[in-house]
This record gives C-alpha cells, structure tokens and sequence, in this order.
C-alpha cells in the first residue's frame, strides 16, 4: 500500500509495527476463559495484516518528547482497537454491506453477525481497558488519554461521521459536507492517536496544538489517498471491495483525480508545516506524512 | 413493577430516580451537533421509563461511606447507559429480534438497524465519558471506576454472556450453565455499580469485599425474578414480547415456580447477609433487596 520508504524509515516503522502488533496479540489472548469464540472473533479483524499507521503515529508523536515506553504502546493498541472496531461495524450488512476487508472475508460473513457486533463493541471496550491500565503512565495522564479516545469515537467523532455517511448515501455531497463526514469518520482518530501519544510522552499544550494541526490534515489527506486507491485500485491491492465507493460521493468523484491530488499535497504542506515547531525530532512524523502524500502515485 | 415500598424507601427512590434521570437528560442534550438525529437514537431508549435499579445501586452503595456528590450521579449515569446499551444490542434482529421494550418498539425498528447500533455503540462510549470527566472525583478514582465499568462490559461480563447466551441457543442448560451466563449477562453490572458507587465514596477493601457479595447474590436475584416476571407476565406489565423467554431455558423452566422462588429468597437472604457489617448504614440497601425478592409475588 505504501512506496518504500526510506531505509531509516522502514526499519523504524517495521520495528514500531511489530511492537504494537505484538502487544495487540498479547492484549487479546488466544485462549481466554469462555467464550472462546468471541476472542477468535475479536482477533480475525484486529491481527489482520495493517499498515498500522494510527498506532505507529501514536508511538512517534510520543517519541517527540520521550522514549516510547510500554505505555504509548498500549495506548497504540487501543486506537488500533478502536480502529479495529469501527471498521467491523461500517462492514455490517445494514451499513456498508462489504464482503472483503483487508482482502479476506468480513467479520460477518465468517462469525456471523451477532457475534461481529459483539466483537466491534468488545475491541471499543478492550481499547478503553488498554488505555485505564496502559503501564507506568500516571492516572491524570490515562484519564486524559482515555477522554481523549471518548471524544474521537462519539457523536464528534467516529460514531457522528458514520451515522451522517449513512444519512447521506444516496444524495450528492458538496466538498464541505464531505470534509464534515471524513474529519469525523477518519480525522478524529488521527488526531486522537497524535494527542494520545504526546499525553504518554508529557507534551506540552503547546506543542499538542502543533501536533493538532499536524494531524488534523494526516488524516483528511489519507482519508483522499484511500479515495485514489479505491477508484484505481483493484481487490487485490485495495483488499476491499472493487468500486465500492463509486456510489457515493467520494473526493474522486467531486474533484477529479488531478484534483483530489492537488488536494492532498496542500493538506501534506500543512502537515509537515505544522511540524517546524519540533525540528530534527520531527522526521519520522514528517517521512510519515510524505509516505501518505505519494500511497496512491 | 416493584410493589409499594416503604414510604421513606419510596422517597428515597423517588429523590434517587429523578437525580439519576435530570443528569442523563443533560449528559445527551436533546439538539448537540449534528447528526441530531443521532442524540435522539440515543436518548430514545436511555429515557424510556424505568426503575432505575442499576443507577440507584450505585448512589445507595455511595452513601453506604459519604454523601452522593455529582460524581456519584455520574457514574449511576454510566451505569445505566451501559446498560441501555446492553438493552439494544440484545434486542437486534441478529440477537433476540424482540419487538417491544419497556412498552415502546425497540429502538431498531424506529430509526433502523444500522442507526440503533451506532446508538449502543455511542451509548457504551458515553458512559465512559461520563466516568472520565465525574466531578469531584480524583483521576485515581475515576480511572478505578472505568476499569471497573470495562471489566463488567467486556468478555468477563455483559458481552461474554450475550456471546454464551447467543451460543446455547436450542441447547437445554443446566444450573450452572444458566447462572454463568447471568452471572456475566446481569450480575456483572450490577457490581460494577456497587463497586463504582464505593470508589466514590472512598469505600476500603474490606468494605467493598461485602458490597461485592451483596452485589453478586441481588443481581443473580433480579434475573430470576425477571424469569419468573417473564413467564407469568403480560407484555403491558413487563414491557417487553409475552412469553419471548420460554423457547430459551430459564430459571423457572428449569427449577419450577417454586423452586424459583426458593433460590430468590436464599440468594436475598445471603445478599442482605453480606450487608451486616454497615449495621444501619445498610439499611437502604437491605430495602433495595427485599424489594426484588417480592418483585413478582
């Protein structure tokens, strides 16, 4: 999905990627107490082959102030959880009605729907239980991180996009209503991963604005890059459905390809301007955002 | 569905019920943000009248140590969102397909399924909000009473019950079986109330060991009343489809009418048991307890 990067990049994002993966496989075990098939369930989804680019961004805004210890890693894992969650439910077949994610079948059409809604609400809660007890944070810091989560999920965040996407298939959409749906559906986990990274790192308000707008426009210029994917792509590159998004309105359909590129590299510049503040120790945020700007080209 | 309680019983409850209710009216305003129709999804089920057992618990087991502050109230106010969360996803057509509740359609059938479960989902992310940000609570007490709602929601609680529940479909259950998954589905959040309501009133451990026990026998309790309710009940008094448990097992087809009601009085008496060492700082509790064992007589 990604160009490859840079040598220094790919090792740090290879390692960063292994790290969170290897706490999300332990958060979850394979063989809980009953019942077992819903922790078989909530893993399908969660360990599927990822970018993880919500949970590494997690880790890398907390390296702007301080070594990643256990504690942004968990709080890694809870958005990836979070993640993880929103992405069973928009798949459902009263929402979305997908049938390949990640290029296998959905949760649904393997467990059952019944127990897919079960797995979404268990990974959002897990997400939350990361979070409370992520290790050797402060309880100020996990409360703000976890408040922090609760905002990105609810009516201004995740849940809101998705209920007003749902409200709106069907009518066109102009560019604002769009951004209003992909800055909730997309953008606040962005922004929830970056802040809740610099809480575990100590980053100051200050600085936590800079990162805002940092990842404030991340996550509106990949939310673009999957609609350039999705209109090129096939399922085999896109592991979703082919076209799935041609129904709807999409940034593809209203600005044209060209444009929707003109887009994202003015939402890149942004990006990465919003990083000056943190100099040299913004490079891995900065190769973060150049990776995004260049994933459909 | 509660006979007529003592009269400062009924005043306390009364007082508790409003409290509980005016500040779940405010934490989902009735216009946020768009999408306002999703504030009314939420509010739908979360408002409809009921007797408000969970929320009160928590309060009641508050004031077992201190006053009932706002912060208590709020965390009553998670309480019960949990479980009108709960109350949605059991009744979708991939679970139980109820048709009624509380008297009212079910939520899913008035703003559609996909709608009704963002409205759990944001339900269960609202009740951590509300723990997140509880007033006058400290960060250690609210993070401990999230930890404690993640626990009762998760595979360990409702979620692991409604999976087991959903599982033992058209499989006859014995005891144990039956009081695993109630144990899970209803008994968890009840002592996550008791629990969340002594952490903030500063409860010790000891303390808190014998509200856990009082907890865990009432809850048991509750849900073999509602079995017995279910079976000689009309929907106009339960609220919910006539005889929608009797395909399923249930306490009552499983131990008779009688032998029910046996279990009721054992477990209520071993709740009001457990309340000895707050001698008359129990006592509302103690009513709280006699109230279910003669819910149904």
């Amino acid at each position: 999905m990604f160009r490859r990067a840079a040598p220094e990049l790919e090792v740090y994002l290879a390692d960063a990627r292994r790290q969170v993966e290897d706490a999300l496989d332990r958060a979850i075990p394979p063989l809980g107490t009953p019942p077992p098939r819903f922790h078989e369930a909530v893993r399908y989804t969660l360990l599927l082959p990822g970018k993880r680019l919500r949970g590494i961004l997690t880790v890398a805004a907390c390296e702007l102030f301080r070594e990643r210890g256990d504690g942004a890693v968990a709080l890694a894992c809870a958005v990836e959880m979070a993640h993880a969650a929103s992405l069973i439910l928009d798949d459902l077949p009263s929402m979305d009605d997908a049938t390949l994610r990640r290029g296998k079948p959905v949760l649904h059409a393997v467990v059952g729907e019944a127990n897919a809604i079960l797995a979404a609400v268990g990974l959002l809660n897990a997400a939350y239980a990361a979070v409370l007890e992520a290790p050797g944070l402060r309880d100020a810091v996990r409360r703000q991180a976890a408040a922090c989560l609760a905002g990105a999920v609810g009516a201004e965040g995740l849940i809101g996009g998705q209920v007003q996407d749902l409200e709106s298939t069907g009518h066109k959409l102009d560019l604002e209503g769009l951004e209003w749906i992909h800055s909730h559906k997309t953008g606040a986990l962005f922004l929830a991963a970056a802040q809740m990274g610099a809480l575990a790192g100590g980053g100051r308000p200050r600085a936590r604005e800079a990162l805002h707008r940092y990842a404030k426009n991340l996550g509106l210029a990949f939310q673009i890059t999957d609609d350039l994917l999705d209109y090129s792509g096939n399922p085999e590159t896109t592991g979703k459905d082919a076209g799935q998004d041609r129904e709807r309105t999409t940034f593809v359909n209203l600005c044209g390809i060209e444009g929707a590129r003109k887009l994202v590299d003015e939402l890149i510049d942004a990006s990465v301007g919003a990083l000056s503040p943190f100099g040299r120790r913004g490079a891995i945020l900065r190769a973060l955002a150049e990776m995004v700007r260049v994933r459909d080209r």
